[in-house]
């Protein structure tokens, strides 16, 4: 069975450092890449060796699958860890990989392929009793029977581009009326998108929720689920705030997906940790809707719920060995939030809000954890995912994680620019979402700027400091008079206004 | 049953602000009381407001207990919470917080005076079955009774002071020859120490580990126990590495060692959060040596492996609130290690090395608590016990804690002053530790200095970082010519240097 001892990840920030934590833990040496925009960032000093790729943008520097496989060779690196996002759902490159002599630690290339398609992956789940939105099963060539179909699963249905992701190339269609036009317009969009003009169509379900399941397999054909992650408060199309388990999932309901999204798993005979996502409507039917064949950005809250570490057991499964623990081991402790801390402006529509870190201070102590990429003073760069860090929190219950997470917003310091912590607390001290009762339009529904806390503009806020220090000074003094006038009395309401 | 809307921590440094983080948590306002040393303390930060008590040393400022209750009064605080350290243990402060009609974060008066006796807390649990170490179970008057008694239990004895702590008033007797003059002078030094001559003797175990019980009580009488903490590893006797659980306690002796605890609890009526401490010897077995009537530093390890908040436990007990959760309900989950992070020179005899922390970077990710009290850029103060941090892993067993802890170590980033971490990291290394086959002499048996990483002078360093630029930068554009020069390459090597 191979050992990996020098492990390459092919990636950068938060994710490239993260499972650098792990592989350094297990003794394994560790070699960053890392463009000319990232030459400062922490996971190029955390590796034991790193290697520029070149400059922004990725196509020239993180998506060099051939120069990275010359550069584990140079190197004699055993293994590549893709991360999420650049080559991880690569097929082509996981071959490549594997074709060179090295390990690929994710699934064959032959499981991203198939998954990688959404009409495929529908195909391959088919024998597998695996529940599937009410749609068509094939890509759609005749318009007239696609309009047929449309009308048995009634309207409003939703058409989809076969390779897409991230919501492009989908359309909504209310009615009969708009059909064809709505369909010539997503052929179109997913042809030049994606270079393939595949659709297929499917009922459109009008308040959805995302829950997926983590799945871990191993190359013996071993597959268990650790549990849901609930991702269902998104801005513009993407998550921002997960959390295991899921409020409204029962017992039940858990052991049905989960179970579902092993047969996914078997369906393409998959291995490594995996991600089944799945649509789940007012009533709580759940809906196959895709896997996806990596590390997923939210990992952690399954691993704080589970006490398992996913890139351990990726890194183990990569080597050959069998999963040391079964289905019945697994048990979920407590509950987890994650928020996504972008460099974005919740004022001004979610936009990037990109520019140096200023002030960086993370919050510490029980029940947190921080994964980053950056140190103060450093810049966001423009080329990639706004993403400064993921928080996550942990709890006896989900009111205790969730009470937590406010604690580590109110601690996190960041300045130098806008961030999405703000609308985060609001999101989590929200009704909807404290009793469990949201979907994905979270922000469209409850979300406007003027529900963050008042901003005040720089001159006003050194001028409210001011007052705030002289009050509390005379109210220092009134309380303890034979006290030597302090810088510092109450300083927290500086702090807070500053 | 009264609600605590408003808190005062009477305390500094890591553990206030622990504390109030979890008070922020349950949505309880929070007051900070400083000296002057410490204005710009963390603490004083987070607080909603925040006191000067006075100037450095503690008796001009934490240990003010009549002050901290006027101020009380004035600012209509509900409740103080001692920490651990100044006030916590002064059965006369709880009684004089009570008497003023504010809620004591901690166990009745009575509970503490008798546990602070160390003669009165044997007689106390005399009645309770629980193993003491064999000796006399009253202090000595009588020269020659106490010459027999000792003779029947064998040499070499200890001779104790009654009122005593921390080693102080401690001798060891070899033999009978010198028992007469030993305890006259244990005599004369608790006499000077603690104005209280009163000592007693017992068996002095050659080869101890310390290992306590973390226990919970609530004032309807219920008590739990949270299993154990082993704190064997010691230097200048005191604490520096814990864990949870320890590495030789069965489940059949955990069950011994939990309900003597909780008998021990019960004899002195206790209820909040205390720590049962044992002696265990070579052989497995253990003998009562004291009650901590507060909270401990080393409390997070208990907290990892079970997933309580002990602050808020405390906080609850205090409000009247029977426990949530019975013997029953409470698991081990996975294993946590804490290690001290003191302003100590390893290789001087771990005296303090005060200054300031010119780079301070915690370690992050998965497993990873940091419980400090200061900011890169602070001075550690010359008036307080020098700890900087606590650092605590978690992992799924021993091995994976440890393995962690020791990536940490890497991560944490210190300097302008020495630390404990390259002792903390030697110690975990060391088969001893890795077995789980040490004692309280762990560092007397196997640390010198010489032991520690080599260190390099600021010049030398200065120059090897130049050599590994330069080397480094070299190797890159072997391996991937047609890359411009990177200003880091390798970074990793000159981070380590420097």
């Amino acid at each position: 069975m191979p050992k990996i001892n020098k492990l390459l990840v092919a990636n950068r920030g938060e994710i490239a450092l993260r499972i650098m934590r792990t592989a350094k833990e297990m003794g394994i040496a560790t070699v960053a890449v890392y463009s000319e925009a990232d030459r400062l960032s922490p996971h190029v000093q955390f590796a034991d060796e790193a290697i520029c790729l070149g400059p922004p943008p990725s196509n020239q520097s993180y998506l060099l699958g051939e120069e990275i496989i010359r550069f584990c060779k140079e190197l004699q690196v055993d293994a590549i860890h893709p991360g999420y996002g650049f080559l991880s759902e690569n097929a082509d490159f996981a071959r490549k990989v594997t074709d060179a002599g090295i390990i690929f630690v994710g699934p064959s290339p032959e499981s991203i392929e198939v998954m990688g398609s959404k009409l495929a992956a529908k195909q391959a789940v088919s024998k597998y009793d695996i529940p599937l939105v009410p749609g068509t099963e094939e890509a759609i060539s005749d318009i007239a029977a696609a309009k047929k179909k449309a009308a048995e699963i009634g309207y409003p249905i939703l058409i989809k581009a076969s390779a897409g992701g991230g919501g492009k190339g989908m359309r909504i269609v209310e009615s009969e009326s708009e059909f064809e036009e709505q369909m010539q317009r997503a052929v179109s969009e997913a042809q030049s998108a994606f270079g393939d003009g595949a659709v297929f169509i499917e009922k459109f379900i009008t308040s959805p929720r995302h829950i997926e399941i983590q799945v871990l397999g191993d190359q013996q054909g071993n597959i268990v689920y650790l549990f849901e992650r609930e991702c269902s408060i998104q801005r513009r199309h993407q998550k921002v705030i997960e959390e295991a388990p899921s409020a409204v999932v029962t017992p039940e309901m858990r052991k049905a997906m989960g179970e579902s999204a092993v047969g996914v798993a078997k369906a393409c005979r998959y291995y490594g940790a995996g991600t089944v996502e799945f649509i789940v409507d007012d009533q709580l039917n759940f809906y196959f809707l895709e896997m996806n064949t990596r590390l997923q950005v939210e990992h952690p809250v399954t691993e704080m719920i589970t006490g398992k570490d996913l890139v351990r057991e990726q890194i183990l499964i990569a080597e050959g060995k069998p999963l040391s623990f079964s289905q019945e081991d697994l048990k979920i402790h407590g509950h987890s939030v994650e928020v996504r801390v972008y460099a974005e402006d919740p004022k001004n529509n979610f936009l990037p809000d990109i520019g140096r870190l200023k002030t960086y201070r993370r919050p510490q102590g029980p029940g947190i954890r921080v994964d980053d990429g950056f140190e103060e003073g450093m810049d966001i760069p423009i080329y990639y995912d706004p993403m400064i860090a993921k928080l996550i929190t942990h709890g006896e219950n989900r009111q205790d994680a969730i009470d937590r997470m406010i604690r580590a917003i109110h601690e996190y310091r960041i300045t130098g620019i806008e961030t999405t912590l703000d609308f985060c607390r609001f999101a989590l001290q929200h009704e909807a979402f404290v009793s469990g009762q949201f979907d994905t339009k979270f922000v469209e529904r409850y979300f406007t700027p003027d529900k963050l806390d008042p901003v005040f503009t720089t001159q006003e806020k050194e001028l409210l400091a001011a007052l705030a220090v002289a009050f509390f000074e005379q109210e220092d003094q009134r309380i303890n008079p034979k006290k030597p006038l302090s810088p510092t009395p109450n300083t927290n309401w500086k702090n807070r206004l500053l």
